[in-house]
C-alpha cells in the first residue's frame, strides 16, 4: 500500500489546477456577470494592468477607450495581452491560515486585440457594451455622434484561448485541526447597488426609469 | 478671446489623467480597503494577469502563494510586474453613452517582487496578511507548521512607483444633452457580506466569533 504523498499544500494546489477549465459556457457566464476586467500587456518590458469596462459579443470580448490613450493604442497595435475577469465571492475560513482561501470565479483570456472600425459594426458593438453595462439603458440614450465615435477606440479580443477557474465549497481541514474548537465556514460576499444619486442638473420631474427600479437599483 | 478647444473626449481624458496621483496616503487607503489585486507579469512574451490576495505592510505589498506555482516562481525571480487594485464603486449614467463612465478607485504598483525568506519576518508578514484579510481571525488560529511555511512563497513589492486614480462625482453632460428628458445620476455599488455558512464539519456548539459578528458578517 502506498502512503498518500499529498501534503495539504499539494492537495490545495492540485485542486486549483484541476479547476482550470476550457469550458466556453462557464467562461461566458463569468464574463457576462462582470462589468469590468483587468487588461494586462507589456510596454517597453514593463507589464501594465488596467481596469477596463467590458462586454462579450458572442465569442469575443469588447473593450473600449479613448483614441488618445497611449495604452489603448498599444493594445490596438496587436500586442499580446491577457484580460482577466474576477469575482471575489467570499472568504473560506479554515481552522488554519494555511488552509484558508477565497471563493472566486475567474477567467483569463489570452490573445491579441484588434480594432473594430467598420462604422455599422462599431456602432452595434458599442451598443452591446452600453446595454451590457446597464440593461435597458440603451433605449433611453441619443445615438452617438460621429465625433464621439471617432474619439472612441473599440477593440475586440477573441474568446478562444482562455482558462476559467471556480473556487467554491467549504473549508477542507486535515482531521487533526478539527478538534481545535475554532469556527470554520464561508463568508459570502455580494455586490449590491445602493440608492441612486440623481445628477445635480437633473430635472426633478424626471422619474427613476423602470429598468433601474426593476434591476434592484431601488 | 480664445474658443474652448476641448471636445467632450478631450475633457474626459484630461480629467482622468489629472486624477492620476502619487499620493502615498491615497494609495494606502485604496489598497487597505481591498482583499485582492490583479498581478501582471510577462512570461515568454505572454502577459499574465492573476487575481491574488494581498495586504500592505508599511510601504510594501505582500503577496503569497504556493512554492509549486510556476507563476509565483517567475515573480520571485524578480521579473517586472504590475499589481493593480481596483474598487468598482458605481456607474455614472450620463445622458449619452459617450459621457457615461464608472466610479472607481484604483492603484497600479510597478516594480519587482522579492521573496521574504527570513523565518521570523516571513511568519510576521503572513500574520499581517491573515489579519488584514479578516481582522480578529489571527488570534483564533493555531500557528503555521514548518511544513506549511515551507510550502508558502511570500513576496513583497515596494509601494514606491505607483499611480492612484479616483473617479467620482456626477455625470458631466454638455448643455445640449440636458434637455433630453433622460434620467442621469450615479448608481453606487457596495460589497456586503452575506450570511455566514458554517462548515459541514463544524461542531454546532461553536458560536460565530465576535469579530465576525461585529464586522457586519451578521
Amino acid at each position: 500500500m502506498q502512503a498518500n504523498p499529498a501534503t495539504p499544500a499539494d492537495t490545495r494546489f492540485r485542486r486549483l489546477r484541476e479547476k482550470g477549465s476550457r469550458d466556453f459556457g462557464l467562461a461566458c457566464r463569468i464574463i457576462d456577470a462582470a462589468r469590468m476586467g483587468h487588461v494586462g500587456f507589456t510596454l517597453a518590458r514593463q507589464p501594465y494592468v488596467m481596469p477596463m469596462a467590458l462586454a462579450r459579443d458572442d465569442s469575443r470580448l469588447l473593450l473600449h477607450g479613448s483614441v488618445a490613450s497611449r495604452l489603448m493604442k498599444n493594445l490596438k497595435a496587436g500586442t499580446l495581452c491577457c484580460v482577466t475577469v474576477t469575482h471575489l465571492d467570499g472568504m473560506v475560513l479554515a481552522r488554519s491560515a494555511f488552509n484558508s482561501s477565497m471563493h472566486y470565479r475567474s477567467v483569463m483570456v489570452f490573445g491579441s486585440a484588434r480594432a473594430i472600425t467598420e462604422p455599422a459594426e462599431k456602432r452595434r458593438c458599442l451598443d452591446v457594451l452600453t446595454e451590457h453595462l446597464l440593461p435597458g439603458r440603451l433605449a433611453d440614450l441619443r445615438p452617438p455622434t460621429r465625433k464621439e465615435l471617432n474619439a472612441t477606440l473599440l477593440l475586440s479580443l477573441p474568446l478562444e484561448t482562455f482558462t476559467a477557474k471556480v473556487s467554491d465549497g467549504p473549508p477542507d481541514d486535515p482531521r487533526q485541526d478539527l478538534e481545535a474548537g475554532i469556527w470554520a465556514g464561508v463568508i459570502p460576499f455580494h455586490t449590491v447597488p445602493g440608492e441612486p444619486q440623481p445628477a445635480p442638473d437633473l430635472d426633478p420631474a424626471i422619474p427613476l426609469p423602470d429598468y433601474l427600479r426593476e434591476a434592484g437599483f431601488r
